[in-house]
């Protein structure tokens, strides 16, 4: 066993021939949400499957579960997933790597006639990326019992569709109540979505959990005034007293470092005229850390030095946090599982934090759960130039079959 | 003659009468450029300067002259001059307080039947604010030579109704060509437009010129990326690149004290997504100070700090200078005269940059010129909460009737 690997041609090829359903003329793919290319991707998914004889089952969310009998088919299976779904202007690995990779794990033991005592699932879940429907990573959500059917196929598009009468219309609202039985575990593969393994030169990354993330919108008042005759020291500028702000934000999560994200991404001003100085800025804060503790000190950070950087630039401001999700810590045996298999293989790896969210987050509320990251070009990501070299998707694809062989063991 | 005062009343009742015409719920005047209402406010004007024996001249942009005939009339006149149009949501004192100003000093001088030795003129100049036609200080600029009358006249409002057919159409396309004579002097009262007397406890501003000013495009260019997955050290955030320049920006201001200006008006950033690092910012930069060379310093200044902080941050900094406006010096002399009636009133006093334009810009390129500041509420101006009080209303018109007293022998 320990020299079996899987075809990373075979793998390749699926990729590029699931990357033809809605390709898009810069190379990327837009499979939206229950959209007829979001069927045909289904379609040939479980097409694939069933010629290698897995049994078929979509739930009443549209996630569908591709599984390899076990010897002992009783026992909870290990199930491998990720999605179809794409952003409007989304890649070809993003979601895909992870259930073709598990499609691919299936294949090898099928053609090499490889018993496991547990059974494999493969898993792609519906709305992942939230790009039609939101929220994201709606149907494993659903599954974990994160949120209820009831909300799940009751979230409409900007058309007013929802998802049950979408599900409808392409067929694919199951009628298997999968939910609530026992995983053995739940292994995703991924692209990075960011730039460390490559520019560190590791093959694998082998995550250990989620950043947990918080959201905030803040407002900073000051006061409008003429350019000219308004002197510098009787200005209460908005702006400059943000970008003041803004580089103290950045402080803060330069202190957590590594691990530690703080981002800026939308910022807007009042009254925006070339001449008159800011009265009013609005702007939202993106904080990141994969543990509790350190995230609420970051908070706290964060209250601090807007009161005092407002108070120095004498503007009001005001900070409301507006979301926050906990930090994920994946299973230690799964983890060891990854871990193990790309030793095994003797690719380079390093532990890895997710920064993005992924269905794992959520079947870790319910089963030992684990990822498996590879490198993808510039860390771009969402982007129809996302871009992954073959024989690190082919890796990524040896530690996966490695770590459900492991684990599948009864 | 020294103990000569204007009557206070009379100038505050004549400003509110002119409030009246254009007045709006909040308290302030909407009397756009060659609008009825506009026509109203000329009507008037000319009302009450026939009134007092002046004779009325408008030239073929509509700028009305009202005289009142020097012991010698053939000398070139002393002028007051201002402008009755305002913004879409403006204050009472703003250009009308100049024009109402010079109509006291006449009346003032007439009802003592003080007789100059040079005749007086007073001036409202057309199109002054620019905001239904651009540019602004529209009428004296071509008074002065500055802009040609084709170019004038021909200017449009947002309907494509020209200067020319408006003028028409409310009775001001006048013949009296009366460019190019000599003019003794031109002096114009206004409200500060800032914060500075108000804040000093001065009542007058001697006003010594004119603020330089420079205008700039700045684009910053980075990398758009995932706000969890990029670790802090890895990023080139625009945003946090543009932040490090405006504090900086600041400083080339605070450098240059107490005249220096600098303030970015105009803020935008790409793509404006809260979990995105932004990969783009394109902001303005206002520069001003009454000294040429001090500009060019700062100007220098401005794109060292642009080169070094995108140097600093790993981004891509662009940045265009796409208009310049040299600083106005007024006449020693005339200033001089104003100083002398502020001494003479008793009211306190200080020079003062003016940071906004004004018509007495166009008319230093042509005769001997000065300002009369006089404070306003909270530095507040172009707003419908514009508000002055009565005394500094009447110490203004005081100056200027000592100042044109000074001037007017022959």
């Amino acid at each position: 066993m320990r020299n079996l690997r899987v075809d990373g041609e075979r793998l390749w090829r699926s990729m590029m021939t699931m990357a033809e359903i809605g390709a898009t003329a810069k190379g990327g793919v837009c499979r939206l949400t229950l959209s007829d290319e979001d069927k045909a991707s289904r379609d040939l998914f479980i097409e694939w499957c069933r010629a290698i004889g897995c049994t078929i089952r979509v739930d009443a969310m549209g996630n569908i579960f591709a599984r390899r009998a076990g010897r002992n088919d009783d026992l909870p299976p290990v199930v491998i997933g990720s999605h179809l779904d794409s952003q409007p202007t989304g890649g070809k690995y993003d979601g895909a790597y992870g259930v073709l990779a598990g499609l691919e794990v299936l294949r090898t033991l099928d053609e090499r006639a490889i018993e496991t005592d547990r059974p494999i699932e493969v898993v792609s879940w519906t709305n992942e990326e939230g790009a039609r429907f939101s929220p994201a990573m709606l149907g494993s959500s659903v599954y974990a019992g994160v949120a209820d059917l009831a909300y799940g196929q009751g979230r409409t598009d900007h058309d007013g569709k929802s998802v049950g009468e979408e599900l409808e219309r392409i067929g694919y609202r199951g009628g298997d109540d999968l939910a609530g039985r026992p995983l053995a575990c739940y292994i995703e593969p991924h692209i990075e979505q960011g730039p460390i393994l490559e520019a560190e030169g590791k093959t694998i990354g082998v995550v250990t959990g989620g950043q947990g993330v918080a959201w905030y919108d803040v407002a900073v008042t000051g006061a409008d005034a003429h350019a000219g005759p308004t002197p510098i020291a009787m200005r209460r500028d908005a702006l400059l007293a943000a970008a003041a702000m803004l580089l103290r934000i950045r402080e803060l999560a330069v202190a957590e470092a590594p691990a530690g994200r703080s981002t800026v991404g939308e910022f807007r001003i009042e009254p925006g005229s070339r001449n008159t100085i800011p009265g009013k800025v609005e702007f939202t804060v993106d904080l990141r850390h994969p543990e509790r503790e350190t995230l609420a000190r970051m908070d706290e950070g964060l209250r601090a030095l807007i009161a005092q950087t407002a108070g120095e630039h004498g503007v009001d401001a005001a900070v409301e946090r507006i979301w926050l999700s906990d930090p994920i810590a994946f299973d230690a045996d799964v983890v060891q599982a990854v871990r193990a298999g790309a030793d095994l293989c003797g690719y380079s790896h390093r532990e890895i934090i997710s920064g993005a969210g992924h269905d794992a987050f959520h079947l870790s509320t319910i089963c030992p759960t684990a990822m498996i990251f590879v490198p993808c070009k510039d860390g771009v990501s969402h982007n129809e130039a996302e871009s992954a070299l073959p024989g690190d998707v082919e890796a990524g694809c040896n530690v996966l079959l490695h770590a459900v062989l492991e684990r599948a063991r009864g």
